[in-house]
């Protein structure tokens, strides 16, 4: 099973556990804005790790995309709907390489 | 194929490619600082969509994971870098459940 | 008259303005998601200058003070508001140096 | 005199002085990269505030205009670099409301 998708699922089953059970569980009881300050946190740590700590990077990009989960799934959504998008991105433009949205022009 | 592994897979190939051929192209000729600067808005977009307009939450998620992808390969990474991270923290916990960072006690 | 307090009036003059009849108004009407991002944005930019390119931070943060003041207008505050919280976290305090806030411990 | 100006300086005489003597002094022990990710964490701060907590909105931005201003020290900058730019723009754009960079049109 894709690692991703194991979080995915890990993250999914946290959502209405005891908070004390898990990190995961206690992001969830904090609220959706808690969630969404973790997700600009972790992104504004990956910014930084390109830029002055690049050996850090994809374990800074892997904190942002758990924390991403976690926001998607507080939502009732997953990554499924993030492949699903960018599924429908390559269908609105006829090949991978087209962009989807008007203002960045050809992807 | 994954489509998430299929963008990855576009957006590499894009690395040195003639900056007008592409969106992807014209980033990496922008260089990591702009790319950079591209993650931290497409974070700031996502938490605004998940506090005020969560229709619009897998769009804007999928445009942070697109750029966050162009940060890695800019830094020679993937998103297979990111899977090893995740793998490797399950290994560090022993289960999915344990947190790999002191900091944050059990994930 | 201090350049802070009179880019702050100028910006609360703004409200409400046709808004081509400048960026700020413009800001303005398209509402508080929108300055929102652009503070986002700015707050990145000031980022990635301070680390990258610090000749541009001076600049960066004026934009940034500039969206910051937009967005606090668009909620009926200025930057008055802003010197009252500092003040008021000098009076709690009772000296410069403690912090308000108890997560910090002494400023 | 100005809480701003005040706070300016009170941050700037922490500049290399003990780091358990303040949280600020412990800020620049630090260093510019952890400095410029707490600007970031506050900026999202303030951006979820203006959202979904605006009665808290001036104690982030206060929170936001601090950091940035260890920030602007921790360059060897401060709050008159700030306005000395604001200045300028006002100079070069003949008055108040016409903005300094064209991708934007007036301001």
């Amino acid at each position: 099973m894709d690692p991703l998708d194991r979080l995915d699922a890990t993250i999914r089953a946290r959502r209405g556990a005891d908070p004390a059970s898990s990190y995961t569980a206690s992001l969830f009881a904090k609220g959706r804005g808690k969630i969404a300050q973790k997700v600009g946190e972790e992104a504004t740590e990956t910014v930084i790790a390109a830029l002055a700590e690049p050996h850090t990077l994809a374990s800074e990009a892997a904190d942002l995309v758990f924390h991403l989960l976690v926001l998607l799934a507080d939502a009732g959504l997953g990554l499924d709907d993030v492949r699903a998008e960018l599924v429908r991105r390559e269908g609105v433009s006829g090949h991978d390489e087209k962009a989807a949205r008007s203002p960045q022009g050809t992807r």
